[in-house]
């Protein structure tokens, strides 16, 4: 059977209790396993990421939106991430030879059914999209949860699912299909949110620096620093470690220092085996030469 | 049963086909896995990495030094590796929660087989040494293959186990055991092998330099390249990453460059996590953040 992977980033990063909740609700369908739980107070935003078949993986979103709807109030919820959802987005990455038409398909089913059950309005995105307008998840999320109504007034924003109003407690949802990403971020010595913001738009893709690469600037409370929150779209073209010593030279250009970074969810093999080849200058690093286990 | 790796260094690594035989004589031994071949023709020199019980390693070494015994001729070779034998030496290594203990008692069982069956003078090192003047590989080899019969002329350089005659072409053989060592080379864009045995000098623990690192400068003749070669015992003291670092800093300092670097053998997982870690600054970085195959 074809394996998927699902990322479901819900609006929610304070409350322990609740994120528990939560992921108890999308686990609670044998078939769905939890790879792991990244929560972050600042972002007030959890990110889960989910391996399974498109049934079972889509028997546990609709747990995890039921239980999202009843526990999250987004008229309540502040958090330096965008925002438009209480499931916020929830993105299918086909796995190994899985072909995309299977995330797509999962994304659309998904989407239908959360519509309908929840009326909630639904948009879909990246490879799922079904107008050009809709495939940059960063575009759907201008304006944020606050600004929807409006947006929404305007038919070229219709939902693609579900009604055209915002759910008055849980906004919109966002679903779709894409390659494997990877959430990098990297907290800074500064506390000055403008130095981040600064670095961001230098090694942004859309700012001329490194392709494929997403970055946003942004303060964290919780710790008083600065951030850059980067999304690596295509690991093959910027790695990980490029990234990171870009941000690192542009943040020691700017007279502050890398604190320490975090790997939000995953990562893939080649991606990690690619930062040991690269830290190193071997020509090549791969899975064959680790002993493991070994301490 | 307790698993061990045995990672026998052979003096011949000119001759693919003669390296050949000698793994079809090792694995031919049903228990015996072959993780990895490295075969150098600078130094002359092949690394089998292998895992398996003992009395199975016990069984597949034996047929090794018989095809090494027939195959190689040290009064023939040359390389820039140090050597004292056709079959140089093999240390046993614990892995897992197997402990030394039984490491020590592979390489004693070999070394009296080896002994008897082949005339071979054998020295017992490190963890299976039987004086402390036999602890370091160093002091043993001292003098190489060439200077031998002088060297146990002096009754303190006496065998373990075998004859106190060095074998005409397969001159004397080391056995040993110890804790998991990384094998790591950086191959500099400079020829000038005085370089190399300068960074070599600075790195190195005996030389004030990095604790748990050995390290020698060679010339690889058939790159044209001098080359600093590594063995890091002791990976948390210090990281393959940090001696990479290292080196690569003194070459800078005296106007040459890091080409590339290579692994000999295997790195245990702890230490390709860490490598991961510390290059992107994570708090930590463990396998279960990796998706596997997942491209």
């Amino acid at each position: 059977m074809p394996l998927l992977e699902c990322v479901p980033n819900v609006s929610e990063g304070r409350r322990p209790e609740v994120v528990a909740r939560l992921v108890a609700a999308v686990t609670s369908v044998p078939g769905v396993r939890l790879l792991d739980v990244s929560s972050d107070p600042d972002h007030n935003r959890s990110v889960l990421t989910l391996v399974g078949e498109a049934g079972d993986l889509r028997a546990g979103l609709l747990a995890l939106y039921e239980a999202a709807l009843r526990e999250i109030d987004l008229t309540r919820h502040q958090g330096v991430h965008p925002r438009v959802g209480a499931v916020d987005v929830v993105p299918f990455v086909p796995l190994g030879d899985t072909p995309m038409k299977e995330a797509v398909m999962a994304a659309e089913a998904l989407a239908s059914e959360v519509a309908e059950r929840f009326s909630l309005p639904v948009y879909l995105y990246e490879r799922a999209a079904r107008r050009p307008e809709s495939c940059r998840l960063a575009d759907i999320r201008r304006g944020g949860f606050e600004g929807f109504p409006a947006k929404m007034a305007d038919p070229a924003w219709a939902p693609d699912f579900g009604p055209a109003r915002v759910h008055p407690t849980a906004g919109v949802t966002v679903i779709g299909a894409r390659f494997f990403l990877i959430a990098f971020n990297v907290v800074l010595e500064t506390a000055d949110v403008a130095v981040a913001k600064t670095i961001a738009r230098k090694v942004r893709e859309s700012g001329g620096g490194l392709p494929a690469v997403r970055a946003m600037g942004v303060y964290l409370e919780s710790r008083g620093r600065a951030q850059v929150s980067m999304n690596l779209v295509d690991f093959r073209q910027t790695s990980v470690l490029t990234a990171f010593n870009r941000v690192r030279e542009e943040a020691e250009a700017l007279g502050t220092q890398v604190l320490e970074s975090e790997l939000i969810g995953l990562m893939p093999e080649e991606a990690a085996m690619g930062v040991v080849a690269e830290a190193l200058k071997l020509p090549e690093f791969k899975m064959d030469r680790i002993v493991f286990g070994q301490a």
